[in-house]
């Protein structure tokens, strides 16, 4: 019935839709791209951050230089533009206490090339994963809450098996899903932990990491928090390791950034001092092979098998905890960091401030009031009676239905899917997060809008949707409405 | 806190905002009306809906008619334009067993002039319902879940104070309200029975008018539902008493069409076979006095304490009843008659919906995959175990839920916080309830529309959102997703 159904589904004519490249694309190699780089003409790079590494000029064109001006390049692009079926492999354990709550574990399967770390080294993962609680299954064991494994089709074209899938069933996921887990790449690198996730879940990664043994050379004996905190430690602060806002590029960006469900990945990157280029050389290409996993990236398969080892045991610790282990004075904390960096940011416009009247006052008073909220929501579960199911019930509703309330229903400006009042993807760069992206992207480059007072206008409008949201949130950790 | 917060919220200009009048209006009297209408000249009125029931002319100007078009009419209105401070007052019983469900009594207080009747009537009702749950509790009793009492202000303007209320806590609402009843005026005449209400309630208001005495003269010793029963049987079954859909027009709107709680209002009201005319003919004047009530309209109290006892029992039973007292079944059996209906209407354009490939074939699917989740909901229901407590909330919440499944977070075209996509208020009369009001409206006026093709996509759109939405809530009537 399921796939009948959506069959029937209106679609927009193709015309309509957004996402799809106006220009031909292709990707071409490292080789060919340099001589065709070498010897273009026009105009000279506006800036140096339009210049790459390599040792020629940068033009962006049009045409070549000197005698090679008549020359033109044939591009041949065989890509196939055609409306297919695709196909998402879903699997549950049912929760022997609340099946109506979910704990989803979800990566994707289809890949650009051979994929053999992108998406294999976590596809793989979700797979060990499974055979895993497969075992403890064989042993009697059942998880409090329903387990959902989800294998996604069709990432690399745009998330399209995750997002169908939150789409046919978002009326049952926003009500019921405690956390979303990401299990795309396990590697990008062999240096240390990457972990990006809803600070809701900081608590709970300290905790497993240093349960679980460090893959790392020189660090044998010791914890995963161990090399990981030595290795990248937090900007802000020292003592504990770094920690990523989500941004997109995967398949969590519906369940969070649409869905508002608590979300993480978690993987093996590369050293961020030293290896200054995005995701990692062989990205997405025809080199990504299960040779160069195993010759070159994780010869013992460690580094892999620590991150499956964090990701099950998130999913376990999710699933099966009596009480829903977030932390919610850790959210506060970070509001507090993100609307002092916000404000930070536009001090640059001093005297624009006071001429529109523009005042952060509201959001510093809701995030002041949501500190509280949190103070007072964990003492309160410090005393709950934890042989009262509906106390204890009552008190995981509030866990789950925290990161919801951070979902403005009619989204961001121009980005209607994208919900999430203090977290998005990036403007700029769609793989990084940006905290407050409301009031960030109404500040961006705002001397130069041709109309200040609307500019300004559409910033006091942001940081009062942020200072509501985060007031409402507060007040979704109450037990009673007051 | 709360009060300054509201205060520091960013408003739109007054040039932007919504439904405040361009032309300055005023009512006046019966008589003056009269004089002003019997004179006008300028053309006749297009078609006999224009006319009413004066003996004159019904020319829609401008200017007079005769000797005395040189005449002009100077009209003085006195009307204060300011923002000013509205007072909601909200009293609430905690619950013992779960604090974080709700059940509101709400209604107005402000009214036009002397408001005898609107809303007097009904605020006098809920002061009543507040003493009676007061001597309950004075005994010691208290309800299993938290009953909000809501004195709204500014219900004239607009619905202002239900609204604010609604948008402030819309979080902690949209997660936790189990039910609202109205309590606006509770009578517009003295003959009958009228309740509009979601078909979750049909049941609960056939149980409990069962229990309450009629107050209608030669019914006595009757119950209420058999006089209801007598005076205004169901138009599609006349074993069963009418029961209206939702419409707008009063402070239940912001709860059921923007957030989908399960939503009731109930009152005395006149005999609709021979009284044909809208509200009553007092309605909103100087003359709706507290004499038009005690020597016309209600000499006894008695149809006034009927209603009194109703919308408290509605409110005692849903907050008490171990299992929330919600039949899903005659919502199943509701959207069958309304897909009937909209599908009969749509016939009258037989050709067109062949040229334009337009099939109800996903409607009639969905509503039947409803009806069959909903038979398998119940069936469940009945076997719960309800010594188990997380059991009965686990059902309660798909209970809870259900409503709020029907809400589209985009909205209607043109109407984004008409959210419900089974109920809306009328396009064309907003007292008025229309059953799936998106393909209602799309179909609207059809054959007139410049682009024929693109409205008949408009129509096709609204099936598939109506056939997804129906499909969706019945996705949430599973115990696990599939």
């Amino acid at each position: 019935m399921q796939l009948i159904f959506a069959e029937y589904t209106f679609r927009l004519d193709v015309e309509e839709g957004v996402g799809i490249p106006q220009i031909p694309v292709h990707p071409i190699g490292y080789n060919d791209a340099e001589i065709l780089l070498r010897y273009l003409g026009g105009t000279a790079p506006p800036d140096e951050s339009w210049k790459g590494s390599l040792k020629v000029n940068y033009n962006i064109g049009p045409g070549f230089i000197g005698h090679d001006s008549f020359r033109k390049v044939r591009m041949h692009v065989h890509n196939i533009n055609k409306i297919t079926r695709i196909y998402n492999v879903i699997g549950t354990i049912r929760g022997s206490v609340e099946p109506d709550r979910y704990v989803i574990l979800g990566g994707h399967r289809d890949s650009w090339v051979f994929g053999g770390i992108d998406p294999t080294s976590g596809a793989s993962v979700l797979q060990e994963v499974v055979q895993s609680f497969g075992k403890l299954m064989s042993r009697g064991w059942r998880p409090r809450r329903t387990i959902i494994f989800a294998s996604w089709d069709a990432e690399e074209f745009g998330l399209l098996g995750s997002t169908e899938w939150a789409e046919e069933n978002v009326k049952s996921l926003q009500e019921r899903s405690v956390a979303y887990i990401n299990s795309d790449s396990s590697i990008e690198g062999n240096y240390t932990l990457r972990v990006d996730c809803t600070p809701l879940l900081y608590q709970l990664v300290y905790k497993l990491t240093k349960e679980i043994s460090s893959p790392d050379d020189g660090f044998e004996s010791k914890s995963l928090y161990e090399s990981w905190l030595e290795k990248d430690p937090s900007s802000e602060n020292k003592t504990l390791p770094r920690i990523n806002k989500l941004g997109s590029g995967s398949d969590f960006e519906a369940y969070f950034q649409r869905l508002g469900i608590a979300s993480g990945r978690v993987r093996y990157t590369k050293n961020r001092k030293t290896d200054n280029y995005s995701s990692y050389p062989t990205y997405h290409t025809i080199y990504e092979t299960f040779e160069l996993v195993e010759n070159f990236y994780d010869p013992t398969f460690k580094k892999q098998l620590a991150v499956a080892q964090l990701r099950g045991a998130l999913v376990y610790e999710l699933a099966d905890s009596k009480i829903i282990p977030f932390n919610i004075q850790d959210y506060a904390k970070t509001l507090e960091n993100y609307a002092t960096d916000i404000y930070s940011l536009s001090k640059k416009y001093d005297q624009q401030l006071r001429d529109h009247q523009v005042s952060f006052e509201s959001l510093f008073s809701a995030v002041k009031n949501f500190s509280k909220s949190a103070s007072d929501f964990h003492r309160r579960l410090s005393q709950v009676d934890l042989n009262n199911p509906t106390a204890v019930r009552i008190m995981n509703d509030q866990l789950m239905f925290l990161e919801r309330a951070f979902i403005d229903p009619l989204g961001l400006p121009g980005r209607p899917f994208y919900r999430h009042v203090i977290f998005a993807p990036s403007s700029h760069n769609k793989y990084a997060g940006q905290s407050f992206p409301g009031i960030f992207d109404a500040l961006f480059d705002i001397e130069n809008k041709a109309d200040p007072r609307s500019a300004w206008k559409e910033v006091k409008k942001h940081i009062s949707i942020a200072a509501f949201t985060i007031q409402a949130a507060a007040g979704t950790l109450k037990e009673v409405l007051e």
